[in-house]
């Protein structure tokens, strides 16, 4: 990473073209996991962002997921004027005009199916459009990130990948281990993303990357969203030119449509929750209590969106390059595997 | 194997020395998958058995689980002249004295556990005695014996196993993949069984298991369960005398005390179930429906027992090495792994 200051961020010769541009993106995050709430959608809405990812399940099996989406029903039935669920991209560029958020339902995980291949459709009908094949431990489907072991895509990961291709769920492959991931980018017949993780040349880390997996995913039409989780930016010291600098490279090496944002923000939730997706209920918490990281003073939430468009022109991108990495990638590639496939 | 007649069942010159030893011993089987009712046990009754690992959950998660148990507890309750719910050698000896059944909960897989580590005493606590790490694909615990790729035993796995020992929970590889198998005993501070497969030397079958396997478990104060099921002897034309003759050989290679039976049996089941066992909800029904074997005649069911004990005499097994094969080997494994561990 180069050594530049944190200071460039509150150097703004092209503010001016930043809030322009900004405004005019259709600003899409690949993923956010908060804890929900009007306070938690007002800070989206203040950073400008018209559609996400919202993680609705982790550890979750089948009937706890229900009870998560149940409670998304709730509030979107209570905060019409600030969210919509949705299905498709079209969605999403009207609640840009509605100033809505468009909440597109998500899954880290594939717990949610059980081992059923039955409830991809099931969760696809109640609104989830995209699911993480694996979440930090080997599971039914494959292996992941922090799984010293990958077993590679199993038997059941070939029936969901076939199950999620033909309904258009997309795949993510984020916290999934690079081997079923290679192994999913092969058997399915969508692109896939990784919604919120970074090359390893960047940061050096099990959650992100090597360029083998990201190129695999890029070749077959799919997308890398760049994340802002202080892990795997290699903590809160890292700057915003480091992070843009990073995401120029990609443009430049995948090319500009590959590249989208997941900033994988965590609001509004306790210490304890950190410790749920740790430990899930597979092992006891360890002595050291999990905590949750401190975030670089130029990305807290969701609010500091507009930073980042200021951050992406600053590094030479162009307009049309920042507005396709703040969302519009994201867009096309729903359109793309939203539709189904005939598998 | 060798190529004796079928036939030599029906000669029993020692037809009454036979009847004594199956008398005198306490016959455990160390494995069952019926579909049970009273008729069932009146099997079992009838040859001469006093305890069984008797399969109540093999695709099921927690609550499917519940269910099952719960109907375990009615049947007990219905023929208590019959059977008993048992958690100790002691209670099978107890209830060859009866007369009865001596019923021991057991798992083909750990799905009964969910994602939760914490289920292995709850379950443990409701009657069950055994479970098997996996059953024929890949789980969140490890790799299984039908699953082309092998992940090892996991993280959760090795929590699994910690805690199975821990509470004395014999832990079963039957259907679990080699290398899994491999981890899992070493991982393991209490003997393990495999309770129903043979030596892949006698039929080479993803089920039946290699040499290495089998010392890894026997060397470590565990037992091999020879099991009837067809697909696993080389199908029903194999011999009483093939099947003794292997049991014989084991004795002679692994000792006599790290020899059993886990017969399989599968009796009162129509063809749907043999169609669950093989596709759970992992994949749908293929093109060709899955059907029940043919047993060979010599053993079709609980109640010919009593040929088995014929069979190991004939083939010149002493007395007490037949009493130990029959069932009082289990006894002394779960004499010494029911009594749970430190961990």
């Amino acid at each position: 990473m180069s050594e530049l200051s944190t200071t460039t961020l509150f150097d703004k010769p092209d503010a001016k073209l930043g809030s322009q541009v900004h405004a005019a993106a259709t600003i899409v995050d690949g993923l956010q996991i908060n804890n929900w709430d009007r306070n938690v959608l007002e800070e989206l809405r203040a950073g400008g962002i018209s559609g996400v990812n919202a993680t609705c399940a982790v550890w979750e099996g089948p009937a706890d997921t229900l009870k998560a989406i149940g409670d998304w029903y709730q509030l979107a039935a209570k905060n019409p004027d600030l969210m919509v669920l949705a299905q498709t991209s079209e969605e999403i560029r009207q609640a840009k005009i509605d100033q809505r958020i468009a909440v597109l339902l998500g899954f880290q995980n594939t717990s949610s199916f059980g081992d059923d291949f039955r409830m991809v459709e099931v969760f696809h009908r109640l609104g989830v459009k995209v699911a993480q094949l694996t979440y930090n431990i080997q599971n039914l489907v494959g292996g992941a990130c922090y799984e010293p072991e990958d077993s590679g895509l199993t038997r059941f990961g070939r029936t969901i990948v076939s199950e999620m291709n033909r309904v258009g769920m997309l795949i993510d492959l984020s916290h999934v281990g690079n081997r079923t991931s290679l192994d999913a980018v092969e058997a399915s017949v969508a692109p896939i993303a990784i919604t919120h993780s970074n090359p390893t040349w960047f940061v050096e880390n099990p959650r992100n990357k090597p360029d083998e997996v990201i190129r695999a995913v890029t070749d077959a039409g799919g997308m890398l969203g760049c994340c802002l989780y202080p892990l795997v930016i290699g903590g809160k010291k890292t700057t915003l030119d480091q992070f843009c600098q990073m995401i120029a490279r990609l443009v430049d090496e995948l090319g500009p449509e590959r590249v989208g944002l997941g900033s994988d923000c965590t609001r509004n939730w306790d210490t304890e929750y950190v410790g749920y997706l740790r430990n899930g209920r597979w092992q006891a918490e360890g002595e050291t209590k999990a905590t949750w990281p401190e975030w670089p003073e130029w990305f807290v939430g969701p609010e500091d969106f507009p930073r980042l468009t200021d951050g992406l022109l600053k590094v030479g991108l162009d307009e049309t390059t920042v507005r396709g990495v703040l969302g519009e990638n994201w867009l096309n590639l729903f359109d793309d595997v939203f539709t189904g496939r005939e598998v």
